[in-house]
């Protein structure tokens, strides 16, 4: 007996998290099923990664082409030319998947050991979805010197950097300074995978509701690192009302604030509001929640603009429940949830996002790259499509990679951050080549 | 046309260097061409290595299994039970392949990224030999506090980890803090690797020459990292009578030595000999080079023993040149080169050696594991096999991992460093499973 899970366009539900899948002939399928399963899945595989070798190494040929005495003359070439290193290592395709294990999921602080399984996962989804070489980096070590330290030692392997579920604020230094420090690609998918994903989904609302980002009013519910990287990425699109609202209310520029929260309140924030989320919401054209279970009432939705979107991000349990929502007279809601339509899912950004940088070496990830995904992915749900219950492509829709990794690569030689020049037609063969498209 | 190199029991030839190697039906290969061969098998597949998913993960029912929301209860697993880790991620059959870069090969130190193509191949070599998911490590980072926080920082993702090229005397202490602070094997392949192979040939090598290590004087020429080891190993065998020179000669306790040498001088040289290395060599049945290139005179060769054994391991050119050895009576006569008979190839030894350890989830590779490795080893050439020009198998011999592996992790057993308990039976049954058989 198999899950059968299939692709599906189901409308609203009540489905309670004891129901988190529910496949589409009909049959629910419990939460504990599903943990059952995916527990068998792990153990029969003993894990899901493994390391191959693309070449015979087994006969005499073979260890003398691979290894001595012939590898030496490889390590010349590169000895001669650094970036050789690119042509005749891993190096072009690989990144690590790094985490510090103490924001895994909803779990929280759970170790490196018990984080293994998501980082290994996360490899998965970089080889399935984008065939990238990705590997699970789980650290015992936790201050931001030391996860810096480790990770730029370890940085020559890698042609990019992933950073995944460390806790903010830690996750903003080391990000920054990473950046700052490396020459390679260096991305908190939990920031900026999931901005670009809201934003995309966020685009395709407004077209729904036929707003615009000129005056629409963006409140986002949540100053934690998903939060900042969105209210961000609104701004820099040329969004011109977002508020940003922790567990205390609107940011505004005060000196009580941390640091980051203090930047935040300066870059969006431009009618200097103050007050809770309720004062927040009045008159809101959107909502995007990374905060808390159900701290969205009825009351609040009511007071919304017309037609007002709300994406409900907390989960497994979301801001507002699907169901008083929808009663509440929310036109488009989106939830980390697959059961649910309108899912707002990682997987939809950053393997692209990693593939168009690394086809284009590109030396870090910047602004114009993540808003040219963002376009890219909420332009793969074509004008057909498109409709309140669809504004985000599913997670597992094959056209997300080459769209968004094309545009990606394109922004890249753009902005000047590429270290290769590529025709689109050549972005194309690459993508073939990979077997992407 | 492709390279043909074929296994082969050639006898001694002055075979020089630029003529590394030799197929056997008589087309000698230049080095020249063999180099470009190997840039050209570097080139075409873009590195070596790959990172492959186990699971399905491009469908709703895979993604909801290996990763989000199945995945969490997966987690739970390991923080209930983090031996679980084992169990339900790639932990079990993971190594890192780490190094600093410092010491590569021959070519001294070239860096992190000149290093890779090394430890690809060397992880190509686990994979190809032992089925060992193995990785790339390197590092960018040299200072002995440095690597050692790395690598305990990287650790979590890890079963083992094999240290690689990093000079001596910093690999020592390198070694020695990780095995103390890290509950998972830690072995530096120039070291234990390269000793237990030497151990294997010499045990049959003696057999040959009906000698036994009671009485037999042995000569170890150079006091770096393999020649320690070497040295160790012997001592911890039971050989009575060895000697280690560095270039100044004959290690006795004194106080001018290198704490580590003043440590091996005390373990060996039981008869406090004071001298050069042709002091040492009177009268000696076997003289290990680990040294330098043509140190060794046809003189000091006719002062040794009856039937002497010489294994000049300086690569590429040893420290007497075949030829010359041969004319001056060495009876067995061992290379590192592959061109050569009676091969010293590391890769008989720590692929099965951490194959071993791995399946008996082993917490670190102590003497007995060595120990019983290197008779394994030696054990595989059959009776019928062994003669001065076969005293070690070939580097692709197909027996060698699955008698070494059976030895070390019955070895860990004994020792009580085994997490696991396995019958022969049981070791047997995941050998075949692994492909090993």
């Amino acid at each position: 007996m198999t899950i059968k899970i299939m692709p599906c366009r189901i409308k609203w539900n009540d489905a309670h998290y004891n129901i988190a899948m529910r496949d589409f002939e009909g049959v629910g399928i419990m939460a504990e099923e599903l943990d059952r399963r995916a527990i068998e899945l792990h153990r029969k595989n003993r894990g899901k990664l493994e390391v191959k070798s693309k070449v015979d190494a087994s006969t005499r040929e073979g260890l003398s082409l691979a290894y001595t005495p012939g590898v030496a003359a490889v390590c010349n070439e590169i000895v001669k030319n650094p970036d050789a290193v690119y042509d005749l290592t891993m190096k072009w395709n690989s990144v690590a998947v790094v985490s510090d294990c103490t924001r895994v999921l909803g779990l929280g602080n759970i170790g490196p050991l018990a984080g293994m399984p998501v980082m290994e996962g996360k490899a998965v989804l970089f080889k399935s979805y984008a065939n990238i070489d990705a590997f699970p980096i789980c650290l015992s070590c936790h201050s931001a010197d030391e996860i810096v330290a480790t990770v730029k030692n370890i940085s020559p392997v890698f042609g990019g950097i992933n950073l995944e579920d460390i806790e903010s604020p830690k996750c903003f230094s080391v990000e920054e300074r990473l950046k700052k420090e490396l020459p390679i690609p260096v991305f908190h998918d939990d920031q900026h995978g999931t901005a670009v994903v809201v934003l995309a989904g966020l685009i395709n609302a407004l077209k729904v509701v036929g707003k615009n980002k000129k005056s629409a009013r963006i409140v986002v519910a949540g100053a934690g690192a998903a939060g900042c990287a969105i209210a961000k990425l609104l701004v820099a699109d040329g969004f011109s009302d977002v508020l940003v609202c922790d567990s205390k209310g609107i940011l505004s520029d005060s000196e009580g604030l941390a640091p980051y929260k203090r930047e935040l309140a300066r870059l969006t924030n431009r009618r200097g509001k103050t007050g809770t989320l309720a004062d927040a919401m009045q008159g809101a054209d959107a909502l995007i929640g990374l905060s808390a279970p159900n701290i969205i009432s009825s009351e609040m939705v009511k007071s919304m603009g017309a037609s007002p979107i709300i994406f409900a991000l907390s989960n497994p349990v979301p801001e507002i429940a699907p169901e008083l929502a929808k009663k509440s007279g929310v036109k488009i809601f989106g939830t980390a949830r697959a059961d649910l339509p309108n899912q707002v899912n990682n997987v939809l950004g950053f393997p692209g996002i990693f593939r168009g940088a690394l086809i284009v070496r590109a030396r870090q990830i910047d602004e114009r790259m993540k808003l040219a995904a963002a376009y890219a992915l909420a332009f793969v749900v074509g004008e057909k499509e498109l409709s309140r219950d669809f504004v985000l492509p599913f997670a597992y829709d094959r056209r997300v990679v080459p769209a968004v990794a094309t545009a990606v690569a394109k922004a890249a030689m753009k902005s000047n951050v590429a270290g290769l020049k590529k025709s689109d037609a050549e972005i194309r063969n690459e993508l073939g080549a990979l077997g992407l498209l």
